[in-house]
């Protein structure tokens, strides 16, 4: 391996935050433009998309951005082509996000995201308030999943713009195309997890497989690959930037999984223990199950998924999860997935071998972002 | 213009529908494999897009591959990278087609495609026979939106197989994201002007929004041009295909419609008068209804869409069309489509600024093609 070049500064969070958002309204506002070109009914794909994609904590962009620095160095002129690609990838990377949650909450009948109303619900919406005929939910749903389906192959669209300009990489393709097909899998799996009777042996392994590719390879491992392999990393330096992202991803999902149960409403932007109500299979109701007796395992599995509960027995379910010691076992397994991820981080010191030089800049953005991912309250 | 190259031959249809199903489950067998080892309980995936994608009419895979040999010239060399990548993105346009369709199905609430039941249900099915928990309906529409987002994605990955194997052409990349752009915007629009009254002004002009941009375009326009594009055309040969392309694809989806209200359900693998109960703003139902009185319209308008109607009243609404003189419209307005695509058809004789020069064969492939699609009876 080729020594690595020191990476003294790493991009501010909010700054990449900023540079994406512009990029995704921009480019929706274009293809709204294109859109009002076949229909002038059209308009409610782009005025629905440019609201949708405005929130988030655009956590992939940042993670990207990063990773090319890291492979091509920290500098990147103002209105360079490289500049503009990068933006247009990491701001690609949102729709692709966005695309996924928007079917995401259809699937889940979820009302609610990002304290917003979910599409499916803001197209009941304006079905109702502008007197549409016919099934109000249904029109919701339907146009839920064709905006999702757009928004998708928008993503693909402005992924493409973005290659073009930082010049076609077959690593970052393959990156991209893992990337997309991963998350979509993950998905498959947490909706065939979730009519799996609860005393599968399985459960646990299936948890932890949704956990990694639905979540923690899509939304902090590979995006941390793909802006590397944009940069031109080594096969070295991506092997490295897994070390360190995986597991993180892992904390990163792990700490929403305790957030979906005792996470603050106001906060989290979602109802209270959403996820019992939900039934999602999480690592947190495995850990929790194998640490129950038989009674307490019935109960369990007599509420979870039960949309009605009354707000009385979901506060109920997570006292029984906390009290079996489930909610300390994740306490537990973050700690460790987060330790192994600053312990690959505390390599990148441009020693013999060492993947990355990290100056102090960069290393402690990334040190204060992990324990951002691992330790939030939202 | 340069002068084109006779192109003597077209292969036949059979053939390049029996190439694109072998490069379609090949890829697909390939991909299970890969899913497989992320989890066990991928299968289904795999399972259930490889017996989706063997049904259907091929008419992109072929029209696709036209494009190609018509720009290209016919010899395509068994096994060469240029056969094999056609082949791919011949195989990619089912893919996106099978992702709308399964979309498709469930914003319908569709029960039957090709003949067997929709995807949806395959999974509502599979639910109650391995006893799994929870809603078996609401577990097949969202394995349906998850597997038409894999598909969508498959097809993606494999379109850009094919663009390394043929080399990277932007102007087929451009036209690779209109068409996933249109088919999806055009999607959205028939979801919406579903939900509009009939009686609202832009009910005909709608209807061939959708007509074109659901259908016509993404059916037989675009995949010509994108095999034409992958084939190396000239921009004065795409506007040449688009003359023929377009008007004929609009011939072919008001077959559709023809077909939709008075096919024979043994032949097209649909209910008789389907789409009556879908409530399908269709070109054939604007047709009619501006031939209707007021009380006409007004009954017509109280049955399109209720999915509860009984045969006979299906039956007495068709004759309602008929009687009007809607389905005599239809035609009338197919014969002038078919007639624009066929004298486009007739300037490719080789003579001076000829976009295509036609040997006999070829011709003949194409016109018997052309009645194929505007004059099909399923």
């Amino acid at each position: 391996m080729i020594s690595a070049d020191r990476v003294e500064s790493l991009d501010a969070p909010a700054d990449i935050a900023a540079e994406a958002a512009a990029g995704i309204e921009g480019f929706l506002r274009a293809k709204a433009a294109e859109f009002a070109a076949i229909s002038p009914d059209t308009a409610e794909i782009g005025d629905s998309l440019i609201a949708y994609t405005r929130g988030g904590k655009r956590i992939r962009p940042v993670l990207l951005w990063w990773g090319f620095q890291l492979a091509a160095g920290s500098e990147l002129t103002p209105g360079s082509q490289a500049r503009t690609g990068l933006a247009e990838a990491a701001a690609s990377l949102e729709l692709l996000h966005a695309a996924a949650l928007i079917h995401d909450d259809v699937i889940d009948h979820s009302d609610t995201r990002r304290g917003a109303p979910a599409l499916h619900r803001q197209f009941e919406s304006l079905h109702a308030s502008l007197g549409y005929e016919g099934d109000g939910e249904a029109f919701g749903v339907s146009a839920a999943i064709v905006i999702g389906d757009i928004c998708l192959a928008l993503s693909e669209e402005l992924f493409e713009s973005a290659q073009d300009r930082l010049g076609a990489s077959v690593p970052a393709q393959r990156l991209r195309a893992q990337m997309r097909r991963d998350v979509m899998v993950g998905q498959f799996l947490d909706v065939r997890a979730e009519v799996i009777p609860l005393d599968d042996a399985r459960i646990g392994e299936r948890a932890w497989e949704v956990l990694s590719f639905k979540s923690a390879k899509y939304s902090v491992e590979q995006p941390l690959l793909l802006g590397a392999a944009l940069g031109g990393a080594d096969d070295a330096q991506l092997a490295a930037l897994s070390r360190f992202g995986l597991p993180l991803g892992q904390a990163f999902q792990l700490r929403d999984d305790v957030l979906g149960v005792v996470g603050d409403p106001s906060a989290t932007g979602k109802p209270a223990g959403d996820d019992i109500r939900e039934g999602k299979r999480t690592v947190l109701i495995a850990e929790s199950l194998r640490r129950m007796d038989r009674e307490q395992a019935d109960l369990l599995a007599s509420r979870l998924g039960d949309p009605t509960l009354s707000a009385e027995t979901v506060a109920e379910t997570v006292a029984m999860l906390r009290e079996v010691g489930g909610l300390d076992a994740l306490e537990e397994i973050i700690a460790d997935r987060h330790a192994a991820a600053l312990s690959e981080l505390s390599a990148w010191s441009g020693g013999n071998g060492a993947a990355f030089d990290l100056g102090e800049g960069a290393r402690t953005r990334l040190t204060s972002f992990a324990e951002t991912l691992s330790y939030r309250q939202r």
